[in-house]
């Protein structure tokens, strides 16, 4: 134990020299030169370590937003006012992202506020120091947590806004109220204050009965609600700015009010009116769903929306982007149109458990940016990201996973950001500011998740992934006995005629459920888009697609252009070696050349696998499959290892 | 035991319906129709059987050549004529081959006869069954023969003129002298003499130590000339046809004549002498070489030239085409236009020892007819080519591999037939005659050499490959202790300067065992032609090609080339199955793709350790490798496994 953390510490002295990654997009050389003025405070202490520009004045102005900040060039001098010290943080980590994306030249004038008030980062992370769909490594906050990481993390978070963290798993043990973990939770709240971000907990609804030994957790019961407000009171004693709880409750197992026949609101409720005299709140998921014979997409929305209004005020739903499941690409949540007076958040999965775990790159800020093209960022109150941080060496196991967590936070500050502007930012400052690596490097990644979307699931296929694991293909995944909508054929019900799941109003009616002219949209295959289109529709094999082909030669084209678009991005990357430090260089080339023979195997597993049922020869305009269908079925991935699976081959 | 022959006799039952490739170039459907008249032989059965047309006359004419005939079509009569019944045989064979193929609906007036008198192919099969360098299962010979299997590969080898066969390994064990093996062997001799094939036996120098119990070798010790000459004469008591021996003496650890001080010559004429009167031949092998600091490439002219002239009139020295051995592409042995006053007869390789062994496709007949090209086929006695006949269904683990025995039998026959020629030829009486599977796999079958080469070893790149098996690239093999000739880095002498072989007059001087101007088109890197390019110089990585390409980029572009191919031949074969029993086509695309994936392993291999010395980028318009150097280095291929190896997956 000792051991580790004398490692971690010797791996943070040598940061500075390392290219291992650790220095995430800070990657400034050496001290700062310029003259800092005004308040001292952290943006100051920042400022002076790393700016390398002409003179800063730094100054309180009582008129700005709370976390909000004004930059602006006079004679030479550059000033930044914000009404807090942490707008000034955040004044200072914009004009070091200028410098250090090469932008700092010109004259500024510049204002900004945050789009919600609570961006926050929600860590699956266990008390045994193991994360759920974590791909970097163990806990960065339990068993063997360090100090110094902790407070990289914090500095890290607050050069791009996020503001709160959700410490614990949301299958959240009920140990994680115990006094012995609201110490640590105090540890860490305290390093975590100076960068402006506050802690929440995952609470587990049976809390009072594991925890307290109550023979119930029913919200209406007077002993729970008095064990929750004694413990809430026990929190906030430790940690004054707590954030809040962050609930799932009866969801795939885990207790909640339901068990007591109370409604999400009753139990939401309960636990708001304990929190509501510090200021906190409850961030509740609406992420549930039954083996029943409902389609799965619908259950959420049939479940919340009679309950739309029911709420306190300081009850936040907290919605996944899309009805299923963070997978690749799906449509939006319904609840986010359907819920009229209930606060809403969204919770994006920043670590890819769908999408390739840290082995492949696919930068999501795109798949995000579409889904505020459809949700409009105004109609929610918060957000949130399921992290990917970890305590390997790089943070989030690939290099290129780190841009994620950059996009979240910078998209929960300005959701109207693109994703080009993004990539570029992060680039910039995270390799090299070179003309060309940004402008061939921007493009790989906002091209990546399109690729992605194509070799994995094209055309609105979902959740073909094996038991398990969710980072190989298993279409055909099915055993006897397995509840149906865990396994891939309830997703894709690939038969005879066509392929996809019947959500029109002739099918599970799903399209239904979304608000006009888009339910008729969706409803229709002629308008649905091809992105969505076996998502909503049971597609005949030989539909005419609008690119000409049929379905069965654009869904081979998909998968295709898929592994073609891994293809070029190792080449890209390979021909980037002169813009890029060795090690990392090659970290990268390793991931691309697993992502390219991942890719394969899936175009394979799903093709061979899909033509079983259509019958129709895949087109000669491409690359065929290079696996054996009955050798893929045979496979079987050691899901014990996520630093480096590949599909099908051996190491 | 008895339950295997039981096995075979099943599986042969079985031929006529089961599309497993067994019943090879010969798939006639049915009983014959036509009438046959004129002389009773096995030629008249075979036609009765299996002929669709009109009638037909056999008859004897003692004019033409022992092995010739003559069809000509007159009144609607077909007519064979020849003046032995092989040559009756052949003729109908012939007449056959067109039905089957598709082309017997014209006139026909047809003169045909060998271009060489012996037609033969060793067979390296081991007393106990198994064969070196066979990738099709055990013996058809040796341990637990069937009589059946033994007269269909008869009648495989006598429908494309074959008519000689080494039933044992050129490694030769004395026991294959032995009163039991040679009572086999006359067994086989009285199945295969009805169709025109004489049998040979390889034989070991030592045998009259190892066999006889005499205390010498030595040719010119009298025990061991009156042994011979006893062992001769047993052999002859029971085989009066016997074709004679084949001798790898002083190669490889092999006993021979120069263990005692005796040349090559010497050697070869006592056993001659031994044949003579029974009007049998010696066929000695020059492939020969030593650990010395010489040019491998060279020994074998060096130990030859100087015996020019010095063989017995029934002695052949039996030269492998390339100097080397075996490689996918080779320049020919100097040998051939060295010697003058010798006979010689070329040894061709028809298993893919070093070309994909039973898994990849690679027509032959462009390498061969490369060679014959060079190497005028009247300068020869005689011709050898290794088998790839074994015991499985199909007789050479891959359906295509058929291809090569059959083109080897063509070529031996009329060595001026084109491969495409051929290739339709078998293709047509092997799966379809329809247009166009014949015009697109005669294509395929035809570039797939050249794709072979690119993807293994373009350039004249040779002996990249792993010790022992002799499947997988390992270029950077050179354990130590290892003798250098048997390292990869002694054939490719890969520097910060460059790559290749520097064989010309500044370097080991090979080029000069050529003629003029061969040998000064060879030593120029101006002339020399890209296909040999790396085989006779040390090449500059920035060398400028006729491409106009850097040698580097050429390199690069070969090897992608190679996967390109590979990957275009299973997408073609894809679009054939309609043309094809599924059987057949499912066993040719599950070869097909461990191809592709065999030819990424190759490029990968080759690529990525070239570059360690080139540090050159790999250039922009091609895909990238997708294996890491350091894992390949470290994979094993189970060398124990010929049937379904591929370089570097998982199975």
């Amino acid at each position: 134990m000792r051991q580790l953390l004398i490692t971690l510490f010797l791996v943070l002295t040598h940061t500075a020299t390392a290219e291992d990654g650790s220095r995430l997009w800070h990657r400034f050389e050496g001290a700062g030169t310029a003259s800092i003025q005004g308040v001292k405070c952290l943006a100051a202490r920042e400022l002076q370590s790393n700016w390398k520009g002409g003179p800063i004045v730094l100054q309180r102005n009582g008129g700005l937003h709370r976390e909000g900040y004004h930059i602006a060039t006079s004679k030479g001098i550059i000033r930044i006012s914000a009404s807090t010290d942490i707008g000034l943080l955040y004044g200072a980590y914009h004009l070091l992202r200028l410098q250090q994306s090469g932008n700092a030249h010109q004259a500024l004038n510049i204002t900004e506020r945050p789009a919600f008030a609570r961006r926050i980062l929600n860590h699956w992370d266990n008390p045994d120091g193991t994360i759920e769909r974590g791909y970097s490594g163990h806990s960065i906050f339990w068993e063997n947590a360090s100090t110094e990481v902790i407070r990289q993390y914090a500095r890290a978070n607050a050069s791009v806004g996020i503001n709160g963290t959700v410490l614990n798993n949301v299958n959240a043990k009920p140990e994680a109220l115990s006094r012995e973990t609201l110490k640590q939770v105090k540890t860490i709240a305290d390093i975590l204050r100076p960068y402006g971000i506050r802690v929440y907990l995952s609470v587990n609804f049976a809390s009072p009965m594991r925890l307290g030994r109550l023979s119930t957790a029913d919200p209406r019961d007077k002993n729970v609600i008095r064990w929750w407000q004694e413990k809430v009171k026990e929190i906030y004693r430790q940690v004054p700015d707590f954030g809040g709880f962050l609930v799932k409750a009866n969801s795939e197992g885990e207790p909640g009010p339901c068990d007591y026949g109370r409604s999400h609101a009753e139990g939401a409720n309960m636990l708001a009116r304990a929190l509501k005299p510090y200021h906190g709140i409850v961030m509740w998921r609406t992420f549930v769903y039954s083996a029943n014979d409902d389609d799965r997409a619908k259950q959420a929305y049939k479940e919340f929306m009679p309950l739309d209004g029911k709420f306190l005020d300081n009850v936040i739903l907290q919605i996944k982007n899309g009805p299923i499941d963070f997978q690749p690409r799906e449509p939006y949540s319904p609840l986010f149109t359907g819920l009229k007076s209930t606060p809403m958040m969204a919770e994006l999965q920043i670590t890819q458990e769908y999408l390739g775990a840290a082995n492949h790159l696919a930068f999501l800020a795109p798949m995000w940016t579409e889904f505020f093209s459809l949700v409009k960022p105004q109609s929610l109150r918060a957000i949130a990201g399921v992290a990917n941080v970890g305590n390997n060496q790089n943070w989030c196991g690939h290099h290129f996973a780190q841009a994620n967590w950059y996009a979240f936070g910078r998209l929960a500050w300005n959701p109207t950001l693109t994703p080009e502007t993004i990539a570029r930012e992060w680039l910039g400052q995270t390799f090299s500011t070179n003309h060309d690596f940004l402008s061939t490097m921007t493009d790989l990644m906002v091209q990546s998740h399109e690729t992605v979307v194509n070799y994995m699931m094209p055309l609105g296929l979902h959740h073909l992934f094996a038991l398990g694991h969710h980072y190989g293909p298993q279409p055909w995944y099915a055993a006897p006995g397995t509840r149906p909508d865990w396994t891939p054929p309830y997703y894709h019900r690939a038969d005879a005629q066509g392929l996809g799941f019947n959500r029109t109003r002739k099918g599970s009616d799903a399209v239904s459920q979304y608000p006009q002219p888009l339910a008729d949209r969706y409803d229709n295959i002629l308008t649905c888009p091809d992105s969505y289109l076996t998502w909503f529709h049971h597609v005949p094999w030989d539909h005419q697609m609008k690119s000409g082909r049929t379905f069965w030669d654009e869904l081979c084209h998909k998968y295709s252009a898929g592994v073609d678009g891994a293809r070029k991005m190792l080449t890209v990357w390979d021909g980037m070696e002169s813009h890029v430090d060795a090690d990392r260089f090659a970290d990268v080339q390793h991931k691309l050349r697993i992502q390219v023979r991942d890719a394969e195997w899936w175009r394979d597993a799903c093709l061979l696998y899909f033509q079983t049922f259509s019958h129709r020869p895949i087109p000669q305009d491409m690359d065929h499959p290079v696996h054996d269908l009955n050798e893929m079925m045979q496979f079987r991935l050691d899901i014990t290892n996520y630093e480096n699976p590949t599909c099908g081959y051996s190491r």
